[in-house]
């Protein structure tokens, strides 16, 4: 175990600057702790969020940063108090790799709630050194925040679950909207609205997709399996489908109304907002209070949680819609990801872009 | 039983135009059917909503208009189906005298939100005639919306629990925060506030009021029983009581920016919206969903909830403060209500008014 006395050399892309443009980078990883798992990373989702990071949107991007949060890998060592992964496993990492584990989250097990927590990337870890994501052919990640990948799923399409699967699984498990016979709508169909069609359908619900237009008709009925298809400037349709949905998970991430769709929901219905929308967003109290409306929001998931959507969709043989692109094309990628071209997740094949060579 | 075969005459204080004010003025009940329980009102609470029904605040007014829907009476006749009641019960009468009974809010006993509810007054019964409110001799109401009033506890006291104490206990009931050891905020102390302050208080919760000024400081930690007062304009010891409370009663009937209450929510905390705005309100989705937390609103209470919420403050000895004025005073009192001028509800004396002479 002599490598766990040494720190590692890995290369990455990441952005240098808020251009935003990805570009090899070597930087040193921390040495393999007693709680850490090496990761030899096979694939990494690509999500919006990278984006904002990246180009400095959020006005706290540090450079070098190499971003990457939907990380699938092959455990190549663990430290000495890691018992459950062994070497050879194929493991996932998303969001967070650390929290302060003593708060009131942290002891609920919905560490993502912790004030402390640490992001996978663009952040600082314990040890003072910034955390760098999963475009990179490896990552040492407290066991804490590695989960197995179920044998049989493939990595490719276990990745956009450690994401965007779980920002959709956490809120319909938090909020007790599980059980099958609901009414649920979904709001924009990016990466996170694609897995909630299939998440929601998988686990009973009629699912109506709401858009600003019908070109995702064909597509969110025909090959993603929802049941209705809204389009919000159509007045007469939406006024017809008033008060029928129990919940609508809203995925768009820029400002919007939310009356129209708070008007879609039935008494005590839920509107579970997924876009960090700076700009204020408006309702009338009326409008909530007649129907015990509730207008919420969700922010990833749990590990827990994490473990759960991967084995849902184990289970019921669920896979997210992706375009498995080289490291190479990331840049292309990213801007492809701008313009919502994109059906509905890349997955950047990070092992065999051979990126370390 | 030959009264049931005839109509009644009684004598009401009704609002003529929108001025609001109030004055006698003659009208005739319908024919207690099978269903019915006459009542001879004793006393009526005086609520916001009240004023701004007179004074066609909502545009929806019609006139002549009999308010008050805070009725506590005894009962004088019982229809051939009534069971519940007998001749000489005291018995109270809230803000609704109809629903549809066959809709999924009907049948889930919350008749509140069923869209053909029949308002106390300002409203058309099922018969087509006007109904009209408790500031009147007497009233003849459905006995699915009569309730018994606790033996022991007093007309006047009861009254505000039929709207204000109902208010503020149905989403506590409704929200599961019934528990002791909860930590809530009312936020404005008005008649809903001071009954949120009580009831709550009595369910075990530590209560901070927040106000504008420390104007009823001494009020709501002395003689209301509050835990703390917050004035929201101290940012020092709003920053101090950030991630704080478990839920707010948001009682100010008012626009107001929300973020600084959303603020004082601990993580799955709850703004619970009770005023009827209908000037835009605002948030950022960042605030939140970083804390899971939920913005939503309530409306009265069921019938079901407000036996429970008379019950409960015969058991806990809960009391309201009530200002007890005569019938002749009503338009004085309404100006004071205007005003906030008063601690904390106006109840009318109407049996000792004499208003039928």
């Amino acid at each position: 175990m002599g490598s766990l006395e040494v720190e590692k050399k890995t290369i990455g892309w990441a952005a240098k600057d808020p251009s935003g443009v990805l570009s090899p980078y070597s930087y040193t990883l921390r040495k393999t702790g007693p709680e850490d798992v090496e990761i030899k990373v096979l694939c990494c989702g690509l999500c919006h969020t990278d984006l904002h990071q990246v180009k400095n949107d959020l006005g706290m991007s540090n450079y070098p940063m190499v971003p990457g949060h939907e990380v699938v890998g092959e455990v190549v060592e663990v430290g000495s108090n890691v018992a459950k992964f062994n070497v050879g496993d194929t493991v996932g990492v998303g969001v967070l790799v650390g929290c302060c584990r003593s708060c009131r989250p942290c002891n609920q097990d919905i560490e993502q709630y912790c004030n402390n927590r640490i992001w996978s990337y663009n952040d600082v870890y314990s040890d003072g050194k910034p955390t760098q994501g999963g475009f990179a052919t490896s990552m040492i990640v407290d066991q804490k925040f590695v989960v197995k990948i179920p044998d049989g799923m493939s990595p490719e399409q276990a990745a956009p679950l450690l994401c965007a699967g779980l920002t959709v699984y956490s809120p319909l498990n938090h909020f007790g909207l599980k059980q099958s016979g609901l009414r649920g709508g979904i709001l924009g169909l990016g990466g996170v609205g694609h897995m909630g069609v299939k998440i929601a359908k998988a686990m009973g619900h009629h699912i109506t997709v709401i858009s600003s237009s019908d070109r995702k008709k064909e597509e969110a009925l025909e090959h993603l399996g929802a049941d209705e298809y809204l389009v919000s400037s159509d007045t007469t349709r939406m006024q017809e489908a008033a008060d029928s949905l129990d919940y609508i998970i809203d995925t768009i991430p820029v400002f919007h109304p939310l009356e129209p769709y708070i008007s879609l929901l039935k008494l005590d219905g839920k509107l579970i907002l997924m876009g960090v929308i700076n700009t204020p967003m408006q309702f009338i109290t009326p409008m909530v209070m007649l129907g015990r409306k509730t207008i919420t929001g969700s922010f990833i998931g749990s590990m827990k949680e994490t473990e759960e959507v991967l084995e849902f969709c184990k289970e019921k043989g669920l896979t997210s819609q992706i375009e498995v692109v080289k490291m190479d094309y990331v840049n292309t990628a990213m801007e492809r990801l701008e313009k919502n071209d994109v059906r509905y997740r890349f997955v950047v094949d990070v092992a065999g872009s051979k990126i370390d060579q």
